[in-house]
């Protein structure tokens, strides 16, 4: 059996943000928690949120302290502040890492306990309060799963929640708060949505109408990136990142990831990067890998960009992951992992903590531990 | 700004019926109003339903008389249902016709009055009861939207309704509920998907991530309705189908339809007449009349269904406007209106009744009533 599970309702535009406080208004709420990154709030990314409550006099509290790769103690500081000022609904404002947070927040002033009690699928009893999630970024798709990942710092490892409860009502996919996203952002998290989309291509979950979603997200990711990083205010390239990523969001919310995003969790978890450029500098290697067993999928992807090439599919899945590799270059996510602070000696438990992750079962191999650690080195 | 509106749970493949009553029993449900049609009733096709929530101990009271084209009297009569036995959600098994009748009962039952008083976008006040709505065709899409139509047999007219508030909370889409269907109903429910996906591509209201999901829906329905058609226990072809008629009820929930099913509409409210029979009948000889306005976004069609044709794009249109038309023959769904009781003095006022729709200002062109009146005469 199968499923496809997002929020009901979704907003796309420039300027859709304006909706919001009309939206609360209609469902009768009167105090939003927004949660969101400290960086966001001062760059005024979020004037649009709060103009929009204010024009509907709806209040709300703001909490800002949300860290990339959110952890366990923001988790607790911005449920806290829920209890105490008597919110009754969520605004997460940012990439994935104030929205994850928003969704873990959401659990726990839903169902009280310790977040960690909640890991897992499905292992909360309430749904949270109406939460509504805003995109700043075009990547990581969290405004539109009900999936999320808080960091513990104390074992150096990502907790995976995947939770009904946890489901945003809706998303804001705002192309003017995204304008000023600076091109290495721009980068890493559009190369974080196709990461999204190949591997819920392939991945043992994924079925005909997320193959389908994953197909079009990839031709998306193709045609804008590019464009969405050397000129961030083309706002049809930003839309059509917007799109891709939604789409690359739905496909690999329903259909699942793969060995990429196993050993992007090790990488961001250790080393606190951001996880889309883990993904980018990660991608073409695991390909090369997963190659033996996908090969024709590859191919398929292949025929569906370029439609015609006189190649066999051989040539066509390895052209494939020419190409990503290519485009993460131009993008400038190609970087080698002694570059970011990663140590040669830190391999070793990296690959043990991907061995680990949750998303490891759908990769279509199983990987071994030496295997995981040849492809770290190769991007070393 | 655009919006994409669905049902947050929608759930696939063979036996997923058996998930209902213990999602039911999640939400802490007690009785259930089911509302369906005789037919289906009559032939098992809701044995399912009714042991998934016996199984989970939840109480049911059942409406089975909803006509093709439900009416007013039957949005009234299951309405007094679900109060007089205290029912407290809604579970709608059928095509379109028991799935808008119980988006309109739910409507109801939450905020009373008469269902007119709710005619249009958004006129109702509070939430329809937890819905829940079981797809038996491969066509219509009523199970993933919060559009409606009710037949008003005094004015020989249908009803459009879209509203927030009617919005199912889950879709089923199980294929083991579709394997008897005659291949008439699996015909003319197919080429409906097929008329939303072709509809919503050239609509004024389409975006780019419509765009996607129509022409994957397009591609499925011509890989796959022939063999649903001749070999109905085909699991993959029905699944594919499935899939097919959930994107192209995506696309065309949000970004709209067009002159076919203005006509459609016209023809059904005053004969009666299959839906998706009217839609199949109408839809090439529409094609070639919106051809002057779209045929690039129609050789768009043809090129991703048909890669690498060396043709000129009118050539690639009008190869469009022929598959579907021979789709609809191998299909058995191309019938002469004049076959269906539709008598020839009545095309007038059906052209009038299409002029007044819903749904024709979504259409790429906007008809005059003597260009709409010589298709209706096309295809009598």
């Amino acid at each position: 059996m199968k499923e496809l599970v997002l929020p009901a309702i979704n907003k796309f535009g420039s300027g859709c943000i304006s909706l919001l406080g009309e939206m609360a208004k209609e469902k009768k709420l009167k105090k939003a928690l927004i949660i969101t990154d400290e960086n966001l709030n001062k760059l005024g990314v979020l004037n649009g949120v709060y103009t929009s409550l204010e024009n509907h006099n709806i209040a709300y509290v703001v909490y800002d302290n949300v860290h990339p790769n959110p952890t366990i103690t923001n988790v607790n500081e911005a449920t806290a502040l829920y209890h105490d000022y008597a919110c009754d609904f969520i605004v997460g404002v940012g990439g994935g890492s104030p929205n994850d947070c928003s969704k873990a927040v959401g659990i726990l002033a839903s169902n009280g306990g310790d977040i960690k009690d909640y890991e897992g699928f499905n292992q909360s009893n309430h749904p949270a309060p109406l939460t509504f999630l805003v995109n700043t970024t075009a990547g990581t798709a969290s405004e539109i799963s009900r999936a999320y990942l808080i960091s513990d710092p104390d074992k150096q490892e990502k907790l995976i929640f995947k939770d009904i409860n946890a489901l945003p009502y809706c998303s804001f996919n705002d192309a003017d708060m995204m304008i000023n996203l600076p091109a290495s952002i721009t980068a890493s998290t559009g190369m974080d949505a196709l990461t999204h989309a190949i591997e819920s291509y392939v991945s043992v979950g994924a079925y005909r109408l997320t193959k389908e979603l994953s197909l079009s997200a990839i031709k998306l990711v193709f045609e804008n990136l590019v464009e969405a990083c050397e000129n961030g205010k083309n706002v049809e390239a930003r839309d059509n990142m917007i799109y891709a990523q939604t789409l690359a969001g739905i496909a690999f919310a329903n259909a699942g990831l793969g060995l990429v995003h196993s050993m992007a969790h090790a990488l961001g978890g250790v080393y606190n990067l951001p996880h889309g450029l883990c993904n980018a500098i990660l991608l073409p290697e695991v390909m090369v890998y997963n190659n033996k067993k996908v090969e024709a999928e590859y191919a398929e992807i292949t025929d569906y960009l370029y439609p015609g090439l006189m190649m066999t599919t051989s040539e066509k899945a390895v052209y494939l992951i020419e190409k990503v590799n290519e485009l993460s270059i131009r993008v400038k996510t190609k970087t080698p992992l002694n570059e970011l602070g990663v140590s040669i000696d830190g391999l070793d438990i990296l690959a043990d903590k991907a061995l680990e992750d949750g998303n490891l079962p759908r990769n279509p191999i199983q990987p071994t531990k030496k295997e995981i650690l040849e492809i770290y080195e190769r991007v070393y």
